[in-house]
C-alpha cells in the first residue's frame, strides 16, 4: 500500500498497481463524491447509475506508439481496430454492451492524413460489428509519440449484476473463455522477423486485430456468472486481481490451458510467454460449477466456442501459494504471479 | 473539404479541421450506427440519449508535455486542474451538468508517485467543485511524454434544447462570460521569465486554473440561449466555427472587447495574444436580444460576473469577409479566421 503524501518515490520504484492502489484510496477520500457510483477505481470498467434502473459502464485506455503498437508493426487500420477493441473489451468483461465511443488522437504531425482515415475505419469496423457509435473525440499534437486514447460508454440491462472482480468464491470453477498466449506469439513473431511459425496468420491476427467477447460476457451474466474479467495482462497476471480483490486463491490444471499447440512448439518459453504474455482478450471468469454447465449450454446454443474450466477456487491457506498448478505429472507447483507492469520489470 | 482515400498528404498540410472534417464524413458513411446520437463529431462534446427523455453528454480531451503544458511551468496539481478543468468546459458548453470523470495517464516513469497524487488532488478538487465523480481510469508508459486524457460524461435535463454551433441566427447579440486572453498572456509570461508585469498572478492563474463556466451554461440554456460554445482557440479562432456551423456572418465592436488592461499594457501583439490567443474558457454564445436581457438578469441574480455584448451575427454577404470589426474610429476592418491550429502555422 502506497501511503499518500509519504516519501517521495519514482514510479518505477511504485509500480503500476501500486500507483493504482494510491489513486484509488485519494479518490475514496475525496468530499462531495456524488451518489450512484456502484464500481469505481479498480475493475475492468466503472458502473454508475444515471438514472434508476439503468446502469452504465465506462472504459478507458490510452496506447502509446512504441509500448503498445509500433508503427512498422501495425498499419493504422490495425491501430484503430485494436485500440477499440482493447476497449470494447473492458465493457465485454463487465458483462455489458458498448454504446457511444469517443477517441482522442495524438498526432506528431508527420502521419499521413490517409493513415489517420485508416485507423478512424479500422475503429469503425470494430464498432460496426458490435453496434457502438463513434461519436466525438479531439485531436492535438503529441510530437514524439502517436497516442491514441479511446473512451467507450457502455450499458448493463438492470436485471442482473454486473460482473466483478470481487465476486469469485471458494469452489468456483476457473473458466477461460478461448486460447491463450496467441497475442503474445503474435508479438514474438513481429519483434523476430527469423522465425517462421506455423499458426504464425492467427498469432498476428490475435495481437493486432483482438476481438472482445460481448457476446460471452452478456452471455455469461445470463448463465448467472457474477466474477469475471478480460485477460489483458495474461492468466497469472489478472487472475491474482481476482485472487486479491476476491480475498481467496486459485488451482490451476496444467493439462487443461488451452495453450494452442503453435504457441507450445514455437516457443522455449511457451508457458511464459501463453500465462504473463497477455492481451489474449478473453474473459477469465469464475462460478459454481453448476452455472458453468450453463454456461456451456448458452455458448453452443449461441455459437461460441466452448468455455474452457481450467481450475479452481479455494479459500485462502497461508501455507500455500496463492495459485498453485496440478502439473501433468500429478505434482502440485506454486506459480509466481506476473504481470506485464508497465513501469515495473517486465516479464515478457 | 479532404477527399477520404484521395492523394496522400502530411498532416502539417490538411491541418487539424481538415482532418476533423474528413474523420466526421468517414464516420457519418458509416453502417450500423445507432439511433440516438444527437449531436456527433464537430461540437464541444457529443450527445446523445441513453433512453428517452434523458440527455447526456461526453467530452474528451488529451493534455501532452510540451504541448498543453511543461513540467517546468505546472506543477501536477495545476495539471491536474487544467486535465479536469477544459473538459468540464466542454460539458458547460453544451449547457450540461458534468457528472462522471474517467482519467487515463500516460507516464514515462521518471514522474514520483506523489507527483500523480498531486495530480489527482488537482483534478479532485475540479471535480468535488462541481459535483463530478472520479470513477476510474487507465495508467499506460508512454515514455517520450507524459499525456493526460479526461472523458467526462455529463448530463443535459431534457427541457430545453442543448448550446450547440450551428444555431446562430441573424441579429443574434455576440456574448461572452468573460475577459480574453489572461490565459495566453500567462503563457507568454511563463515563456519569458525576465516579464514583469502587473496583474501577473491573475494571468497566470488563467493558464493554470481556468474555471470552467458550468453555471454560466446552464443559466445560458434557462434564458433561452440555442447557440454557445467555449473559447479554447480564441476569439477569432472559434468564432469563425460557429459562423461556419450555422452558416452566417459576424460583425464584432472593437470598443466592446473585453480584453483587460493589463494585457493590453503589457504585451505589444495584445489584440491577437487576447483573440489568438485561446484558453479563455470562457463561454461564446449567440442570442436575440431579448434573450440577452434575460441573461444579464439571470447572471445577476445567480452571481456571476455581467456577460458581455461584443457583436452581431450578420446573414452571409459574399463581397465582405466572415468576421469583420468596427474599430474605434467608426472604420470597418476585415478580421483574418486563425485558430491555434495544433499542426499548421501557429499564431501564438
Amino acid at each position: 500500500m502506497i501511503a499518500i503524501g509519504g516519501q517521495r518515490k519514482s514510479i518505477d520504484e511504485v509500480g503500476e498497481f501500486g500507483l493504482i492502489r494510491g489513486i484509488s484510496n485519494l479518490v475514496k477520500a475525496a468530499k462531495n463524491q456524488p451518489a450512484g457510483i456502484i464500481l469505481g477505481i479498480g475493475d475492468d470498467a466503472a458502473l454508475f447509475t444515471p438514472r434508476p434502473g439503468h446502469t452504465a459502464v465506462i472504459a478507458k485506455d490510452i496506447l502509446v506508439e512504441g509500448v503498445h503498437f509500433r508503427h512498422a508493426w501495425s498499419n493504422s487500420e490495425s491501430i484503430g481496430i485494436k485500440a477499440m477493441a482493447v476497449n470494447v473489451s473492458d465493457i465485454a468483461a463487465m458483462g455489458a454492451r458498448p454504446r457511444i465511443a469517443v477517441i482522442a488522437l495524438g498526432l506528431k504531425g508527420s502521419e499521413s492524413d490517409r493513415w489517420v482515415f485508416e485507423l478512424y475505419r479500422g475503429a469503425l469496423k470494430v464498432a460496426e460489428k458490435y453496434h457502438c457509435a463513434i461519436v466525438g473525440g479531439d485531436i492535438v499534437s503529441s510530437p514524439k509519440a502517436t497516442t491514441i486514447s479511446v473512451t467507450i460508454y457502455g450499458e448493463l440491462s438492470p436485471r442482473r449484476p454486473p460482473l466483478r472482480r470481487d465476486a469469485a468464491k471458494p469452489g468456483d470453477v476457473i473458466g477461460v473463455t478461448g486460447p491463450l498466449g496467441l497475442a503474445a506469439a503474435g508479438v514474438r513473431l513481429l519483434a523476430d522477423d527469423t522465425l517462421k511459425l506455423e499458426g504464425a496468420p492467427r498469432m498476428l491476427d490475435a495481437h493486432r486485430r483482438p476481438e472482445p467477447k460481448v457476446l460471452q460476457g452478456l452471455l455469461l451474466r445470463w448463465a448467472g456468472v457474477r466474477c469475471a474479467m478480460d485477460l489483458s495482462d495474461g492468466l497469472l497476471g489478472d487472475l491474482p486481481k481476482i485472487c486479491e480483490a476476491s480475498e481467496v486463491y486459485a488451482e490451476l490444471i496444467e493439462e487443461r490451458l488451452p495453450i494452442p499447440h503453435a504457441v507450445r512448439w514455437g516457443f522455449k518459453d511457451w508457458f511464459d510467454l501463453a500465462l504473463r504474455g497477455g492481451e489474449d482478450f478473453e474473459l477469465l471468469f469464475t462460478c459454481p460449477p453448476e452455472n458453468f454447465a450453463l454456461v456451456e449450454i448458452l455458448f453452443r446454443r449461441y455459437g461460441c466456442p466452448p468455455p474452457i474450466e481450467i481450475g479452481r477456487i479455494v479459500e485462502v491457506n497461508e501455507k500455500r501459494a496463492q495459485i498453485r498448478m496440478l502439473k501433468v505429472d500429478r505434482r502440485w507447483t506454486d506459480l509466481e504471479p506476473g504481470a506485464y507492469d508497465h513501469f515495473a520489470s517486465q516479464t515478457t
